[in-house]
Order: C-alpha cells, then structure tokens, then sequence
C-alpha cells in the first residue's frame, strides 16, 4: 500500500481527493491536515463523508509529515505551498502540487501573471501533470505540477492539432465555462448561492486569466511555435464541471468525419478520453464524478473553422483525479488504479 | 459471475442501475430493454454511459430472455410488469421489480390506491425489500418487491420507535421533499425545467400519495399496531434525493441523547445506515450517489415531540442501490458488494 | 413625495427595497447607507440597478440624516439598530425596522432568543406590522416592526382559524422551507453555491429558531391562548420564497370547502392574500417577486387534520414589500401603492 | 385604451405577453387562445396569474376575432402562424409575429432554414423590430417580426462597430447561451429539469442553428457587406436569459476606453440598451425580468480582438418585451411605455 498525506484538506480539491483516495485500491490516506479545522474529525469539514474515514485534521509543519508518508498531494491555492513543498521534495517524498506553483516552466511568466516565486530553484524538477500528453516526463519526475481545470481541458481538446500545418494559429479562441467549485470553498460575496444561481456572466474578459500562459506553454510545447490565445472564461451556475468551445481556423478543406479520426488516432489508447461520435457533443452532466475528458468536433463549413468542445469535471479530470492519475503514473501503479467512476446522471 | 439482466432500462432507474452493475465485482449485465431505443446503443439513451457497455437496447419478450440471466431486474411503472414479472419467475429467475406491484400484501389496499392487480397469486411469493428490516424474509424469498423511495426514508427513520409504548401511534406526521428524478423521464409539462427550477411545491397534498398504504404497512408490521400517518410530499428543485421531515408526539420525556441511543444500537451493525452526531441533521449532498440512509435525531422539548429526519438518494438507497442490495442477499453475495460508492459532493 | 431613506441597503433586503421605491409613484428615495460601500455609485454593490438611481452611498450617522427622510427603513440584522432606531424615531421620523428589535412584546422573551435589548423603552410604540391582520394598530403607530418572513407566512396562513373551537392548539406543527436569499449576503461557507445547490437540510432542527416565539406571540393574540408550536426551518436551493405546510388538528369533521369558505370570507377584500381553488396548492414560483401570500388547504379526512399550506417571497412580503405595504398605511397611501408586481415566471 | 389579443397563449412567450400587458396602462387584454387550455382560466395555464385576470381561453378561428382587437400578438412557432397572419392583417389589424414567418426578407433564405412558406406575399410588409436599430420602418409598418432572442442580443452587440473599416469581417465568432425558456414549454425528453439541471452543452453546434440567417441579415443591413459568422449555442440551467459572447479580430489599435466610446454614443438616448463602465461585464442576473440590452466590451490587446458581452432575458427583451416595444410604437404610445421593470435580483 502506498500511503499518501493530504496538505490542507479542508477544501473541495481535498475533499475530492479523500473521496477518491478512501476507495483507491492501493492507497492508504495517513494525514490531512487543515489549520481551520485542526484536531477535528473530517467529518466536521466534510459531513458527506461521515464515517467514511477514522482520520482528524492534523495542523502539523510539513517537517513533522514527511516520515508519514511516500506521496503528498498539495491542495491548496498558488503561493501557499513555496514553504512546504521542497521540505517533502527535499525528503525524498513525492510530491504532487495542485496549485499553480511550477506549472509554468519560464520564472518570468510565473512573475508576471502570479508574483513572486521563492522556489524557483524547484521548476526544472517538476513534470507538467497531463498523463495523455507528456506521460514520460511525468514518469521520470517526483514532482508534479498538476494542471489547472481550464488548461487541461484545452490541451486535450487540442493536441490532435497542434503541429498541423492545416490550422491558422494565430486564430484560436477559447470560451470556456466553468462550475462554481472552481472558485473554491473560501467564502465570498461572489460564490454565495444567491449571486450565482439563475446568473450567467464572463469573468476576466479579455485576456486577464492566469490560466491564460499555463494554456499557451502548454500548445506552444505541442506545437513548437509561439501561440497566443483568446481565452474567455465565464461562470455557470452548477456545482461542477468545466466545458470549453474552442474555435480554430482551418487551412485545408477538412470534413469532420476526417478530424475525428485525427482525434481518435491520437487518443485510441487513452481510458480517459472519449471521443463523441460524430453529430454528438459533450455535456458536463456525462462527465460528473468522473476522470473523464469528453470531446466532440465539428466543421462549420460555411466559415471552415473546426469547433472543438471540450468537456470535463473540473475537481477530477481538472484536479483531484488527474492528480491521482499521476500519482499512480510516479508510484508505479496502473494508470487507472481507483479511477473507475461511472458518471453520475442525473 | 451473476448473470443480470434489466427489463426497462432506458428511464432514470434503469440507468442508475446499470452505473451500478457495470463496476460490480460479481455481476455481468447481459440484457437490457427498451422498447423506444431497441436496437440502438445503450449511449443513446445514456450519453454518460458512452463507451462503458457494449450492451444494445433489445425489445425482446421476456420468454425470450429467460436464458439469459440469473436474475432480472423489472424497472419499469406499476401496472407494466403484471405480465412480465410472472414469466421470468416461473422460469425459475430471480426478479426483482422496482414497481410498486408487489409491495403491498392486500389486494384489496392494492386495488383501491393503484387499481387492478393481474399477478395477485404472485403476491405471496414477494419479499418486501428493505434488508435493514426484513433481511431473513429477503433471503429467502426469489421475487423481491423492491420499495418506494419515500417508504424506504420513512421505514428506516422510524423503525427503531416501532413498538414502543413511548410514542403518540396516531401522531405521527411526514413532511417530505423529493428531487425531480422520482418523477421520472417521460416528457411532461410538470417537470420540465422550467416548471421545477426555483420552484417549490406540495404535490398530491392531504392523504393522496400512493406511497402511503406501503408506509403504514411498513410501520404495522414493525409496530404490530395499525398506524394512519398524514404524508405530505414537495417536489424539490435538485436532480436526486428524499429528505422526510417526521414529527411524533412522546408519552416519555426522552432526550435527544436517549434517542440516539436507540437508534444507533438499533443499526449499530448496518453499513447502509449513518446516524447523525448530536446536533446534527441529513442533508441530500451528503447522500448523494450513494446505498446510504442518513439519519439525524431530537427531541423538541417545548412540546414534547421527537424531530426525525431521514435522508437518501432517490435513486441509489431509493430504488437501483436498494435493488442491488436485495440482489446481493438473494444471490448468495456480499450484501455490500458494488455498493460502496462515496458521496459526491458538491 | 413621501422622502425615504434606507439605513444599510447594501445586502438583499436593501437592493429589494430599492427595487421596489425606485418605481413607488408616491415616493422618492433621498438616501442609502453602507459603510463598505461609503461613497460608491448603487450600482456598484447592485449591479442590476445599473442606471437606474443617481443614488451614493453615504456613511453617515443617523444624525446627518434625520432631516433628509419621512420615513426610513432599516434594514439589518437584529441588534445592529438598537443606537439608530432611536435617533431617527425621537426625531419625528416614521421608522420601519425589518430586524427583529421590536417584534417581540415581552422584553424578557427578546432576551432570551436574542440576548440583551439597549432600547426596550421604545417596545410600546412599536406596532407589529402584518396589515392584514393588525391594520389598525399599524396606521396609529410610527414606529413599525416589519415581521420575519417564516412568521408572516405562519400567521396568514393560520389566522382565520384562530379562536376557532374546532381545532386541537397544542397539535400544530409547521415545516417550512425557504430560500437562500433568506440567510443575507454576508460570505459564510454555509450559503455557498455548492454548498447549498444540489442540497436541502433542515437547520435549527427542533424548536431552536429565533422565529418560534415571534410565531407563538401573533397566534396568541389572534385565539387568545398560549400556543406552543413545532417549527422546523429548512434551506432550499432557490434563490426567493418561503413555503410553510403547517398540520393541525380538528376536532370537527370539516371539508376542505368548510376550511376553503373561512379562508376566502376572512380575506375577501385583501389585494394581497390569494386563496387557491380547491385542489390547487401555491408554488413559490407563483408569488416570485411579488407581495402575494398563496394559500392552498385541504383535510387530510384519513387522519382529521387540516394541512395548509402558505406561500410568499421572503423578501417581499417577507421583508421589502411588507415594509412598503406597512409605510403606505402609515404615510396615508394607498395600501397597494407600488406594489401591483405580477409574479416573475418563469 | 389599446384593445390587444394573443393568439397562442399558453406557452412562456404568452405568459410573459401577459405578466406585461396586464400592468400596461394603455392597453386592455381582450382575448387569449389556447387549443388546449379552451374554455379555462388563465390560471389553469399559468398558475402565478391567479386572480390576475377574469380571461379565458378562446380556441376561436382568427376571423372570429379580427373584430376583437386593435392589436395582435402571434406567439407559437414557426410555421404555425402562416395561414393565420394573412387574415388579422388583411382585415386592418396590427400585427405583431413573435415566430420566425416574417424575419428573413429572402424567401429563398426562409425556406433553405425552415422550409416552405405560405404567405410569402406578405414579407415585403414586415418590418424587422428591433427598434433601436430600425425604428423608422417599425413605424411605418403594420406588420412587425418581432425578432429571435440570439439575435437580438447579437444585433445589438454589435450594431456600433457595423461599417466601420476597423475590423475585419470575416472573424465574427459568437459563443451564446441561452436559458432553458427559450426551448419553449413543450413537454420534451432534452429540457425536463433532470436533463438540463447541473449540465451544460453546446447545441446545434457547428453552423446549425436557424438564427444564424437572422443574424447575418442584421448585421449585413447594418455594415453594407455580406457577412458569414459562427455561431454556436449553448443550453443554460438558468430559466431566463441570453448571454452572447463575440469575438471580432481589429484593424486597428484601439483601447478598450475607445470602443467603450463608440457604444456610449450609439445608445446614447436608447432608454433599454445599458453599457456597461469598463471593467464590467453583463450578468443574466442583471436583465432579469426586464427589457434591458446590458453590453460590455474589452480589447484583448494580446490578440488585438474585441469582446463584446451583450445580455438580455429572452423572454423580455427577446420576445415580450421587446414585442411591447414594437407595439407602442406602431401604436402611437411612448416607446417605453409599460416596461418599466427593474430587475429582479436575486
């Protein structure tokens, strides 16, 4: 059994992990920990998952943790961890960050879209987290960079793409929507239940989103060329999910029938990447609870761009269970080990 | 391997158990039904589903089916399966009928809430299906009348008071509030989104829910008494859950801390039951997904009544969850096996 | 023009009062306070009122602003007001206060639901505000205490049966269910998105909620006795309304046309009360946005009790649109002055 | 008093036909009809108009009812209304045609979308309403198409920038979402509250929908050019609203202050078009109920494209309110007359 620790657990991305972890057949979860709800049982934070698990939060310096166990996952927002993540590295544990923090490999872009990095000296060590695209790396690493929900969903809905000389890269634009557990569990006016329901607005319209450089690092590396994007995000009204309608401009006369088979090609072998067949398109209700990526493409001819929607759970696919789809990659386990949901509908 | 079969398998209960039979350790699904989707993949009705089962809709006889399988599951409105269910029994099958047509064991309380009963001989061989309760007569019995979704809620809340000389019998009222799923997925104007989403209402208000004779049935039989309870059910605006709201008026000045007791010795040995800490009351999100009843207990002392309130999910603890239970039981398997999902929450 | 003032306008309330005071006929709005949003446009704590006044907020004391109003609304929760109520009321100032500071008659009750009262001197001035049953005693007042939402959907729906021989006084249990606007617009994890969407929980379960002796105190002096009630609050996922299904007991063998004939006689000339048709039971849809209280009765004939169920919008006849309909009375408008909203569905 | 009928009054459109017309002071109801709903209440339709209105519903052919109004409203959908429009028009009334029948001045258009038409004679006679763009026709017509909901918020969107040199033509991308209204209130499997509730998807995706012609007949009449767009629509779990998100590629280096300029002007004196302060962006929340066009625009400067969020609540501004809109002024009444409504938020 591997035994794995959560730091800071309190959260829906902690949650998520507990909910997943506590049936992985492989895994034994021997900490969380949370200052809030220190000492108390998880239940006290987590009432769904009342005696589900004997553990309390622990509200332990990470130098006391790192005996307790092989894998830690970091599940807190960027900057939080830059103290706590190289005492686990250092110790030989592996470490699985779910923030931001080594997501994007150039210091200067970290700079200017988060501020200050004090861990720098940690970037090259970390693997970028998307199995389906850089499954080596991540295998060759002990530090992973789990990927933010809205850039997964992107990369995925792109790679069969990128390096084609068949699209215009300077035309691709992403509008994508997410739930609301991807603003967090921290309270604020914004997320209350009342300012969301029955509302639908953007959010950091017009190039504003951090996850904007972590998106184009990710095209540029499978592309080789320098690509900027539009990126719009907006805010739905249900608990999760992430869905992206991407649209790029095409150069050659493709039918769809010929880009789904690029994109079945490319991911023939992927558990968790569904293609929809054709006249099909995802909806976040197919895709809840689970690791899935759901794709559905089109060519509106009348305009010859390809239209690419992409469809995830944000706090699985987008979190908690692409992180543990990477753990299983660094600990050896199979790929899909405790990653077998089926959606929940309705 | 059980061989599964499911005989209307394109309404929400029939999708919830096949999420539920596609990851069971123990069974093969080899059949489902539908006359509207016959032939077409199982993703037709079940976009979620898509590329989990290799399974086509037939729109078979079920003389032609009883080769098939061990055990069929019938998920379809009362009255439908009259003259299907006694096929698949005869031929010696196990069934299991998620309909109301053999949960009550007078025809004549039959007949006057539903109408006319084709299958009344059959009536005698039924179990009625809460294990929790009446596990001995579930074990050996091979036609399983599986529960209503409000009864299950109310049978497991009220259960460990059943008998005693310490409560009011005729006071006993049930506020209960159920999502949309309940209703089903025939088209209709009443649950359209429109009609339920920031809506809420009464339905079938002052003593007309079908539910009801199976409610005081239940509550007779635990109780040896004969028992009228006032029901009010509400339909909610969310996909899943039942929550029942139950006042009973106490002879004895119990406290809330007495109660507990009672309950919690009374399922102290059930994996499906969880009763709340002091202080603490269900809520759906905390079921959602999942086998489990939740249950949260006080006492109100200015008028001397105890509060029970009783959750589950509809669809899992509700119908295809408790369906799968009595399936265990009657195949010989684990009575938790493929049943140990977590909640999902948010 | 009657010159209005709003003391705290920044939560729902406040935004719901403007609302309404924005297109009153009778009345101009001359200030609105915030202390966090001192100085800024409406529009920037009410996005939706966009243009739609010239009004700032202003961070002023009560003092400033007693020369500036006829009447002023307060619009916080209990307590807050204690120091301001006064200022304005001992300046001549009609003063409408929708906490609970001057709901409860006994001073001691207050004290022991709320804690301490720093103004119970002006108790007896203060008239409890619920038109259709003390009209009377609001006009002759000045100082109005605008009733809590649960207690005004309790007290309509039961009033014409107060006095009444026919029915047992210590049997009445009310469940009541209402919306998340209910519990304000300051951040707590509690009325999250996710955390209230998807969900439904009983809060304040057996006889807790501070709205139980408000309840008791208008059925005591609408029958004349002291009543003990069972009131168990529940959180539903929609954004407005309160729905209370309230059982009580009869001693008489009443027909749900008998109840029906009581219920229209005792608000035959209410523009506000709708009574349903027979059968016909409220919708929180049904009264969105308005200052209608639905009522939908019937006898549950198995058991001998009468269930009746009231609808409203918590913040309308709730809260705004009762505190305009209680100024109208006081400021000798007519009663239904700005307030003919039709209801908003869907 | 203007005398007005609705002609198809029991679906959404008609319903919120009603919820203004009621309140309008210079217009009078005169008749409503319903296949269905023949002979009964408003109410039995539409349960929130209890006691809102003494009509019933007429199943009468239209030439019984010619002699009945000075105005008609024509709310089914397409294709129904063919054989109906000739008679209210030949015999002298206004008519106002919420379905599709009489947007496209193109037959060739009409019937490549939406199949044969059968009074094509009587295209040249409508006008298009969208009055704040062409307002003058509006007037001299006695036939208006009210125009479709996406439309309207794309038309409106993007008016001020049709003509000018600065952008470039062929990159028009519109990522809209719609409420579930707008799928109208025909039981059907895809907008039961289970399907839609907690989901999100993309519709008709790919150059498939029948408002794309309307769209681009718009924004042609407006630039002079031949304009192609892609328009892909997406199905909101909201009940009302439309939020469309375009995406323009620029010529030039403008700032987001300049176009902001551009829209202010061009809206100047419209009292239901509201732009939005830079920095802000259109919420559905905001429009609710109301008549409103709330429009929000930013340069991405990464990419040189503008942003342009347009909002309005479909069944108001994209349907019934703006249907009013036109009447007033076909009528001789002030344009806004009877659409005063303030948002309704939450």
């Amino acid at each position: 059994m591997i035994k794995a620790g959560i730091f800071g657990a309190s959260g829906y991305t902690g949650q998520e992990l507990l909910r997943l972890l506590i049936r992985h057949p492989e895994v034994e979860v021997t900490f969380v920990t949370s200052r809030k709800f220190a000492g108390k049982e998880v239940a006290e934070a987590h009432p769904s998952l009342l005696q589900l698990t004997p553990l309390k939060f622990a509200d332990a310096a990470p130098e006391e943790l790192t005996s307790q166990a092989d894998v830690v996952f970091l599940a807190l927002p960027h900057g939080t961890f830059m103290n706590i993540a190289p005492v686990f590295f250092k110790s030989g544990l592996k470490v699985i960050d779910l923030s931001a923090d080594f997501r994007l490999s150039h210091i200067a872009v970290y700079n200017q879209w988060y501020g200050r990095h004090n861990a720098s000296d940690m970037i090259p060590s970390a693997a970028y987290g998307i199995p389906e695209l850089w499954r080596d790396s991540i295998k060759a690493s002990r530090l992973i960079a789990n990927p933010g929900c809205y850039p997964t969903s992107v990369a995925l809905g792109l790679a069969p793409l990128m390096g084609s000389d068949g699209i215009d890269y300077n035309s691709i634009i992403i509008d994508a929507k997410s739930g609301t557990s991807g603003a967090g569990r921290e309270p604020q006016t914004g997320t209350l239940f009342c300012e969301v329901n029955e509302g639908f607005k953007s959010y950091k319209t017009g190039g504003q989103h951090r996850h904007i450089p972590e998106i184009e690092q990710s095209l540029a590396r499978l592309s080789g060329k320098e690509i900027t994007v539009s990126f719009t995000p907006h805010l739905l009204p249900v608990n999760r999910g992430i869905l992206s309608t991407i649209y790029v401009n095409l150069n050659h006369a493709w039918k769809t029938g010929d880009l789904l088979d690029v994109w079945r090609r490319f991911y023939q072998d992927e558990p968790f990447v569904r293609i929809c067949p054709e006249g099909i398109f995802p909806n976040l209700s197919s895709v809840r609870g689970t690791n899935y990526c759901d794709i559905g493409i089109t060519v509106d001819i009348r305009t010859n761009r390809a239209i690419i929607v992409s469809a995830i759970d944000n706090l699985v696919k987008g979190a908690a269970g692409q992180a543990i789809q990477n753990m299983n990659l660094i600990c050896g386990l199979p790929e899909d080990a405790g990653l077998h949901m089926v959606p929940l509908f309705p």
